[in-house]
């Protein structure tokens, strides 16, 4: 085990929620108000020592998460329980830690998470500004069926550079999706995406190309083609950010 | 049929939603951001005429509503499809128009409303952030049967002044409720209320009381006492406005 200043250098994993209709996203900027600045803030504040997190992936302007993940270091002694409450009456709410847990030294929050998953959810009936912040108003009708058949030819490895954002600086756009499923309840559509990651705005993405295919702008046989080409201007709309959720971040067990 | 300026006075009906969160209650105050002072502006906008709503009762500050009614009269010639159209476009999503029609000059949001129902939403499962302003975040179990036998107890017709607001200035305490429903749903408890109306903080009252039988600070057997007390102190807290929603208001059919 490594030495400090103080003590052993131990590392600790949170699991977090949060509601991002008032952040700037989840990646730290300078004087940002991103969730990652917040968490930082009083993390530091709370161990009076300067604390980085490292989470499995960022989450956009007005994205939210059910179950984020991350990890920091630190000398100090910790008391995961006490420190757990201490961080949610310094966080104001809309951003909620579940557990804090002390893990082996080698754990990493992003190269090691095996799947995440995410959520988007989408009204089909009528407008409801109650839910304006966490559920798309789309309030019109979507042929479900179609998309399913869409989805289908999503599922895979692909190249996902046709559903990423269109000026990413990357070489790598091979990803895994293992599964598309679709759930509908009073009239919210939820379709959830499990994979073995996700490019910067796939997500919205790949719910704008579905979208599409269920108001009949694109048919279903339109869908291999679009990823073949590798370019954005072929793969139709971006899903506005208040739909999506970071669901899950799933880890090997060891 | 009365005649003003330029033209009949004819009486118009809403329906509309809201999201309470960032407004000081439904009723106008002067210089006020409230539901009715933002209404009535955008109403007077479009039809370029000083223009007062009445809507079915007021809610208080931070509560919703799933449908609102208010009447509202003019001598301006009205498309009320446009007409709803353009207020849905005036109101900046927190605030939507379902339905403008004319009514009968009879008609009357507040006096004809021959039964109300509210429905408050309490989270009994770990805190969610996302949904912090749109169901109270209780986050304990608590024991539902016990709740509904206590609810057993408020149907009929009571003298409910245990159950408003302390200071209220008003004689009349007698209301009808007939019914309580209880459903469970993803660790979501949905508490709706029907009855012939409702006074100043009945409903949250009521939820505070019934709140106090399921964590066990009172007894089903206490609920006929707190009534008959008529007093605003033996009845217990007062559940926080964000569970709370209008969420019908009935006529009588013509």
């Amino acid at each position: 085990m490594l030495t400090g200043y103080g003590g052993d250098i131990v590392r600790y994993m949170m699991i977090f929620s949060y509601d991002g209709t008032n952040y700037q996203g989840y990646q730290k900027q300078i004087n940002g108000n991103t969730i990652q600045n917040h968490v930082e803030e009083k993390l530091s504040q709370i161990l009076n020592s300067q604390t980085m997190i490292s989470a499995s992936g960022r989450t956009d302007a007005g994205v939210h998460a059910i179950h984020q993940t991350a990890h920091f270091d630190t000398t100090k002694k910790v008391d995961v329980d006490k420190l757990r409450k201490s961080l949610n009456q310094l966080t104001n709410g809309d951003i909620y830690i579940q557990v804090v847990k002390k893990v082996n030294s080698q754990f990493h929050a992003r190269f090691h998470a095996i799947e995440k998953e995410y959520i988007y959810k989408i009204n089909l009936e009528e407008y409801n500004p109650i839910e304006r912040k966490a559920i798309y108003q789309y309030n019109k009708k979507l042929d479900i069926e179609k998309m399913q058949l869409a989805s289908k030819k999503l599922i895979g490895t692909h190249n996902f550079k046709s559903v990423t954002k269109a000026d990413i600086q990357k070489n790598d756009f091979i990803r895994t999706i293992y599964a598309i499923d679709f759930t509908i309840e009073k009239g919210i559509l939820t379709i959830s995406f499990r994979g073995n990651g996700f490019l910067r705005y796939m997500v919205r993405n790949l719910v704008g190309l579905l979208i599409e295919v269920g108001n009949g702008k694109k048919e279903v046989s339109d869908i291999p083609e679009i990823l073949s080409k590798q370019d954005r201007k072929y793969a139709g709309i971006t899903a506005p950010p208040e739909g999506l959720y970071l669901k899950n971040v799933k880890y090997q067990e060891k």
